[in-house]
């Protein structure tokens, strides 16, 4: 690409950037770099509905892509909150997780193929359209997850599910986080291959989108709520596994409440509470924000410890995230930025996060704001092994520059 | 590792082995170098039942996993016909792929962490047991299918399925391939989340099985077999749905004739069916073995033409593979190695691939015996960028040399 050729001539730094959703700062300039929008990549090249394979442009966004797919129905892999504004592109860049890892897993297997510029401006094509490759190192993945700082992705070739043909929405109320693990054990094992989300909600997190967006919970009452989705190719099958689980979920205590919803409209709505949470908390005013993967049975002590430890400080400190895969959400909200706050607040998450060998970066990234943590999960050796990746493809560190790697001591 | 250090420090080349089934001669010794033999890393290092992660060393054999899992419930995401002498640590440096794929993706998704020893001999602890983190560039991926070409995968975590309740076995004869396609197509809509493998092996394959190896094909008299399986969580339920597929099978004249298994003794006899087809074929005679990533609807070309194009000159010209992952396996035999024959063979066979923008190794890697064709399915920028890593990684190139990619132009 003529810009990169440019910018890497005059040492002129880029920053690229997709539907700016990035929740690190990942996405956006820091100093006088050149920010390079993909908005108008958004064209899709092709789709083969015998092998469900999509290539693309990278500025596509989320939403647009499913929909296309659902026309023939299929879907995509990923669904996340902000896909109506996101770009696969920066999915990709990002290595974004969302509401379907636990079906479909991450874009680690479901990405195909990558066309990718590098920083002297020539164009890496790994653009691949097969299942199974393996001829020589799989260069696609060095791009995966490096949120634009050793090629900017342009073309993704992503293999996509068939369209589940039903679909179904538990929102259940559970009496302590100890039964909302004791769900999930038991509804994995009771529905199988069907399951294919498992979210949690602390009480907090749901008053706040209850607050400040007037959304309505149909179950109040408890401490924690799930949300449990099947997707299957025989309603009627579906059904009658997820009433067997819910009928033993009730019956042994592990359910207080609960609503079972099949209507699409309906399961749009329910997924609204748990989507709109990231929303709420901004309503509610300045948000601290970190996504953590955990140990299950330790990923609520978190915000407990958490909630304990800043008292009065904060205005609310909230837990949710996708449970299935051992990620947690922890937000706090205080009325204003604080950087008393803030000092409270870190380096206490990851140095308790750091005792269970855990990441303190799940799906986020770490972009901007979280750069000089990675050391709390990666070994120093590690970090030198990526440093020195980023010299060798980027030898100018023209591209997006102060991100994802705290500055190199090679 | 004392070892690397000492054969990095007096310029030794290594060629770690593990149990030494590859198919490109990536696991033996060209001239001169030690093999390092994993053998003795047998240890199962632990095993979590509520995530599903498992950490072992690299030279766990595959069935010797398997067994151990599944006395608790839980399953390996791969299999493959080379599973009792395998390892995983040579499974994961050579990206297998196997039968297990098209329901549980790729070793990229699966493996969730590596340790890893480098050409200097130091240890890169990438040992995370987490399904997600993205904090930085995802090293693992880099050997993960490198052949041992970058370091040596000495302990691997990967997270594993729960095993399915019920499992049921289809073989099916189908009257030409178009109607294996269709097959396929009839099946993965209608069996949808329970389809685990769908197999298929051209009649002359069969043939083998039955001759060299005695073992008996409940149905004959048709050009192509199709195995499917069905892994599920409630047996009514999947066979239910086996039951409409097959009539919808049978009815549409798709599937000329047929059997349905669901005892594990005589899943495993139809399973060896299609497992042995490798063993059946040394028994006829040298081989050449050709392991393609096909777009499905020209899969069997590649056998018909290869077959015309040798005629008599080979004996058996024999197709079979993995057709839910787009994956063929050609295989030709001759009474004893011939290089008029191979010169008939290469390169018609990867310039008849290379017209689809195919792979010529789909799951098998290049190792020692394809490193030279990789241009057939690599960019020279991308094959020069791996090089580039090689060097970076293994500056002496005392790692598995002559394996993988050809000789730097650097």
């Amino acid at each position: 690409m003529f810009l990169f050729r440019y910018c890497s001539e005059r040492n002129l730094a880029v920053n690229p950037q997709g539907g700016n959703t990035g929740l690190v700062g990942g996405s956006v300039p820091v100093f006088d770099e050149i920010i390079l929008s993909m908005a108008l990549m958004n064209q899709i090249i092709s789709f083969n509905s015998v092998s469900g394979i999509l290539i693309c442009q990278a500025g596509c966004i989320l939403e647009n892509l499913s929909q296309y797919l659902e026309s023939m129905d299929f879907t995509m892999p990923l669904d996340l909150g902000a896909k109506g504004s996101c770009h696969i592109g920066g999915n990709v860049a990002t290595n974004a997780g969302g509401l379907r890892v636990l079906r479909y897993g991450s874009l680690r297997g479901t990405v195909l193929g990558l066309e990718v510029v590098l920083a002297d401006g020539s164009i890496l094509n790994c653009l691949a359209s097969l299942q199974k490759d393996n001829t020589g190192y799989d260069l696609k993945q060095l791009f995966i997850g490096s949120e634009g700082t050793l090629g900017v992705i342009t073309t993704v070739s992503i293999l996509c599910p068939q369209k589940p043909k039903a679909v179904n929405l538990a929102f259940l109320g559970c009496p302590g986080f100890s039964q909302v693990l004791e769900t999930f054990t038991t509804c994995r094992g009771m529905l199988g291959e069907i399951l294919s989300a498992y979210e949690f909600m602390d009480d907090k997190s749901m008053k706040l989108v209850e607050s400040h967006l007037k959304l309505s919970n149909p179950v109040t009452g408890s401490p924690f709520y799930v949300l449990i989705e099947t997707s299957g190719s025989n309603s009627a099958h579906d059904e009658e596994k997820l009433n067997h689980f819910l009928e033993q979920a009730m019956t042994s205590g592990l359910v207080m409440d609960g609503t079972v919803v099949t209507e699409d409209k309906r399961i749009k709505a329910l997924w609204a509470l748990r989507e709109r949470i990231t929303e709420a908390l901004t309503h509610d005013g300045y948000v601290y924000k970190y996504d953590i993967s955990l140990p299950v049975k330790r990923l609520y002590d978190l915000v407990t410890d958490t909630r304990e430890r800043l008292g009065r400080s904060a205005k609310n400190v909230v837990g949710y995230g996708h449970l299935g895969d051992g990620n947690l959400h922890l937000n706090i909200t205080a009325e204003s930025y604080s950087h008393s706050l803030l000092e409270a607040i870190e380096p206490f998450v990851y140095e308790w996060t750091a005792q269970y060998q855990v990441s303190i970066s799940a799906e986020h990234g770490l972009g901007f704001k979280k750069k000089h943590y990675i050391h709390y999960s990666k070994p120093r050796e590690a970090v030198h092994l990526m440093q020195k990746f980023k010299a060798m493809l980027d030898p100018k560190g023209i591209l997006n520059p102060y991100k994802t790697l705290p500055a190199s001591s090679l």
